[in-house]
């Protein structure tokens, strides 16, 4: 019962002081108090605990998504429960939300031709599907990225949709948008690819677009180059939807692009 | 008494509504619970709340600095307070710091030729300097832009640093590398910006470069533009810092680009 006690008023004094860390916020807002001292250096500025190692998750993720951080192979592990909470409290979900329903917004605003030329790109792994089942067994992105592994999870042809996605991609097709898949997986990956997004829903899209087998390419060199094909062949994209920089970046983009959250992993 | 009693009351049971939450979620990633349940459609993603009025806050934020949200006037009048306390709670300033620690990284590690043509473009507003002490005043981007009134403030000169891009520019300094300020403020505030980059301490530049007077250029023409003329000239932009992705997209972006935070207002 004391132990319980001294629980609860732990936590009272925890809740107190973030109360009182708000209220004098608050009050700098409202009362107008120089705004310089805000700006003034952090004291964990100066790099005294390690580049990055200072800086907090969630300001590591505003890199990541902005395309600040490149090439990183593993989510910090310090940021290992930071990314675990975001992709499944809630956040990731509301942030791709967000993304889409912009993206439904522009759609439906656009003026289409109506001759059937009209597409819009969509990538495949955190974007039409979700791994967030492999990813959660391993790290959420703080293990090394494991080829074989990851490989053999693909093949199972088991990954749900992540549904903000798929609202998306239905509502273009009702507004005669058609989809085209355009993914970085290799063609021996085709057959359970398009099993996989049969199963969850996806059907009725224009093309399946995947990496030659063999190809030495970049994710840009290959995305745009496809993209570049889509357009010589008569296309229009009206819209560019992917979850990596390396999936929207590169002429031709699209006439917009969406940048769905992802702080699991980079690709190049 | 009671009133206070009560008060700690509430702060308590929201303390433990909390922790309950967190608790389970915790649970949830550790257990290994079926995932795909996570991604279940959300109830509010239906649209039933309106477009993005049923996105929270730091969502409609990730949109904002990821490039999907584009042309937006003012940040909802739902998010001010957010926006409020992100810029002055320190998340800003973090955010900031992430990406000016790998800007420095990036800097540290290029093999630099020593002809001094190596250049470094920064933007002026909320990237050299910080308006924030205006737009303190003006509901943190929730009032529509009035440009007497800006206008009126930057003449002032009297907008503090953002000390962390003061940081990497002292850096850069040291490295050889040459700034180059880039503003899409017009020639006629060239007096006070000069002035006021002068009085918080950056010093040294290569270039100021302002948009001429008359010019009916979008922001990405003008500023793509004017890195081209750089490297027509012979320097080398090894990178790029900015708070709009229009100070950063448009050949040539510079080897490497770095984005601010800014969910204050869109430059479009």
């Amino acid at each position: 019962m004391a132990k319980l006690l001294a629980a609860v008023l732990a936590v009272v004094l925890a809740a107190l002081a973030a109360g009182t860390a708000t209220g004098m916020l608050s009050a700098e807002i409202d009362d107008g108090m120089p705004l310089i001292h805000m700006l003034r250096p952090l004291l964990h500025s100066s790099g005294h605990l390690g580049r990055l190692g200072g800086v907090p998750c969630d300001s590591w993720r505003f890199a990541v998504e902005t395309d600040t951080l490149r090439d990183w192979e593993t989510v910090p592990a310090r940021c290992e429960k930071y990314v675990g909470n975001y992709m499944l409290g809630g956040q990731y979900r509301s942030d791709s939300q967000a993304v889409v329903d912009e993206a439904v917004a522009y759609a439906e605003g656009l003026k289409l031709s109506g001759d059937g030329k009209e597409v819009w790109v969509f990538d495949v792994d955190e974007t039409t599907l979700s791994n967030l089942p492999y990813y959660a067994e391993h790290g959420f992105g703080s293990e090394p990225y494991n080829s074989t592994a990851f490989g053999a999870y693909t093949k199972l042809a088991n990954a749900p949709a992540l549904p903000e996605t798929q609202r998306l991609y239905k509502r273009l097709q009702e507004l005669g948008i058609k989809p085209v898949i355009l993914t970085g997986r290799r063609e021996d990956k085709r057959e359970s690819t398009a099993k996989n997004l049969a199963d969850v829903g996806y059907t009725g899209y224009e093309k399946l677009l995947l990496k030659p087998q063999d190809a030495r390419v970049t994710a840009v060199e290959f995305k745009s180059g496809e993209r570049k094909k889509l357009v010589d062949a008569g296309y229009v994209i009206v819209g560019n939807i992917g979850d990596q920089w390396t999936d929207l970046l590169g002429e031709p983009e699209g006439d917009r692009t969406f940048k769905l959250p992802d702080p699991m992993y980079y690709v190049g």
